[in-house]
């Protein structure tokens, strides 16, 4: 019986077992694929003394993973801890000729450019497909299945905890806090759930799937980022009002011969098939030069979505390997990459929402600041409300506006007497 | 400058233009890959005089094919005519040693097994991403991304002239044959529509996915089939008002130790994806062991979807070839294929619509012919209505029921003096 590829595994968490579990089980369509077998031959977890509910007989357990990136007899790396020294575990994997599969969505966010041409260098590989949107084979449908087209615009919803909030206060099941109350406690939210929440997560999986679909190198920290623990209620109800459903979108697009790319809760249009992904679930919209729209759907986390995406990347690589090929990494390395355009110069549809005194002439003067910005109305709700002591909600939706204008508009009204406070949402047409 | 792959293209019809298009125009992503390179060297068409609106500098039209297949400077045989012969060009190229790509569903549907195991012999590629969903990439995505799931089910909306037509139905718009005739004159439908309005279209490219998902080795003449041509607009109405669209559905699930495959309409309900997947777009849903539920959606034909689809295969082909690698069809080839199982042995829910005289007494006869069969009813519509003298149209609902005792029942009450007609649609819980 032929030798199988060595396999070291860092991390036996909910992700790690998931792996052992698949690689135990293997289903069909890997038996048949008779390149493909590998050995579990050293594992690093915190504590090697816990038990374990996967089988690890005859594998190496310690608690110091430079040890099974030095183990000889691995030739694959596969990370999946998260955290933050995984960047030094596979620096170091690649410098020795290992290949690596990771889950690590901020390393590879963070240090992608860096690592990829370290692959390239020592001719190994670095696979990813798991660190954005999990077991959705999105990275490789980028990679390869889209590989003859111009991507013009990417749409993502790429953070399952944000969109069950979001989803839960669409049926209007509570506010911003409650539904996260409630996350927490069904496992759906982190008990810190700020990477979520505040949009950092998705916009770390945004710098990846941008580096592939516009060759852009930027970070997450190079582009915009807003998060949903603002959204009121109040504006969920709007929205619909208007035919409208709030998400937290990943966006990255054309722009002249900038690539936009942003993070931010955003109105589209209730009909429209990403308004309509509910709770944890994931989605992607691709528009491809030649393609034209396409949409990729699934579960963005959790254990076996997860595996089965590092399990993928591990058999793609033992059939490379196998059939004697070189490494695969090139497309990855941008060098050169497209910049990010300035979230002021983005030209977009809005939701403007201010809370007013009631008083006549109040929409004049609002109408006559926006007017000098040149921003102009589609749509305008105002209703006899006496909310908080004689204020009304008055909701705008512009036309296309430049942002810089309307924050300019928005803090000029907001020095109006009669304006207690002003926010807006951002639109997008899908 | 390296020589590219010699590239031999039979047909130049609108996925041909297409290909060559985007292989003059090479968008950036596939300029960055150092070992793609294409030397369109020979193309066989119908007519060598017709003007062609791409440019074929230096390559050597031909209106024999096999010459394309013989051309020793062409490695890579691009087949994209759908024309019977294509089958032995495709024979011919893989014996001869020449990897070859196709869009043709039909001959990968009905010679896919011995096609594979000579490109497996001699080993080359035999490409067919195109061949369902065009641009879409399920076949990839199923071969690799999915890799590690035991597939529990596929549904595919995999025919865009028909769902386009259902749509339209939907919405309104017409009778089935009203809105044929409108697609044939807006180019949606096909002067002969049997193809895609029976089923067989969506048959053929299930027969595709059933293989890489199920193992399957059977072609589309092994399991049911059945079109469009009878929904009439009051069953689309009627299932509306039960929650319900009716699709045209490619499904393959495993039941028991056989796996069930059929093409027919289907009433899912309105709120599920597949329900909201509009005109000629194609959606596929897959549930896997791992992931849970994937649902990929894109344009399923059309010029430069097909084309993305052939020139994403031969891009991966180019890699592979640089990099050294074998073949890697080995996962294609099936042998000991598991069998379909019988649609009379499918276990649904049924929607079934009797036409009957309005006379006291006639649901309870049906009612006692139905659990006669073991079949129990969920929802009964019976509106008093003058259709067709003295008819009226009674819409029954069934629990899960077996489909042979279905049909052993309706052939009981079409016996009926007061039942005029009788027919079924499928349900399916999405």
């Amino acid at each position: 019986m032929s030798k199988g590829i060595g396999v070291g595994l860092i991390g036996l968490g909910t992700v790690g077992g998931g792996v052992v579990k698949l690689l135990n089980d293997s289903p069909l369509a890997m038996q048949r694929r008779k390149h493909v077998k590998f050995d579990l031959r050293s594992v690093a977890v915190r504590d090697p003394g816990k038990p374990r509910s996967v089988p690890l007989d005859g594998v190496v357990v310690t608690d110091d993973a430079m040890k099974v990136v030095d183990d000889p007899e691995v030739q694959v790396v596969v990370e999946l801890t998260g955290a933050p020294p995984a960047y030094e575990w596979i620096r170091t994997a690649l410098e020795r000729g290992k290949d690596v599969v990771t889950a690590n969505k901020a390393v590879i966010a963070e240090h992608g450019e860096e690592l990829f041409h370290i692959a390239l260098d020592r001719q190994v590989e670095l696979m990813f497909e798991a660190s954005v949107a999990a077991g959705i084979p999105i990275i490789r449908s980028l990679r390869t299945g889209l590989v003859a087209n111009k991507v013009e615009s990417l749409y993502g919803i790429l953070n399952g905890t944000t969109n069950y909030i979001l989803t839960r206060m669409t049926r209007g099941e509570g506010s911003y806090a409650e539904i996260l109350a409630d996350a927490q406690a069904e496992g759906y939210a982190e008990p810190d759930p700020t990477m979520d929440v505040s949009g950092m997560d998705a916009a770390q999986k945004l710098s990846i799937l941008s580096r592939i679909a516009f060759h852009t190198n930027g970070t997450a920290a190079d582009f915009y980022c807003e998060g949903i623990e603002a959204i009121e209620p109040g504006d969920i109800e709007y929205a619909r009002e208007l035919g409208y459903t709030i998400k937290l979108l990943a966006i990255a697009k054309r722009a002249g011969d900038r690539i936009e790319a942003r993070v931010h809760p955003a109105m589209i249009r209730s009909e429209s098939l990403l308004a309509n992904i509910h709770n944890e679930f994931n989605a992607i919209e691709v528009v491809g030069s030649a393609v034209g729209t396409q949409v990729f759907y699934g579960r963005g986390a959790g254990e076996m979505p997860t595996a089965s995406a590092v399990v993928a990347d591990m058999v793609e690589l033992a059939e490379r390997k196998a059939a004697g090929a070189g490494s695969a990494i090139g497309d990855m390395v941008v060098e050169e990459g497209g910049a990010f355009g300035d979230i002021n110069q983005s030209e977009l549809r809005y939701y403007l929402s201010l809370l007013v005194k009631d008083h006549p002439g109040v929409l004049e003067q609002i109408a006559r600041i926006l007017a000098a910005e040149k921003i102009s109305i589609s749509s305008v709700i105002q209703k006899e409300r006496d909310l908080q002591g004689g204020s009304v909600p008055l909701i705008l939706l512009t036309h296309e506006a430049v942002e810089k204008s309307v924050r300019t508009a928005l803090a000029a009204a907001q020095k109006l007497d009669v304006v207690e406070k002003t926010r807006f949402i951002r639109m997008e047409e899908l």
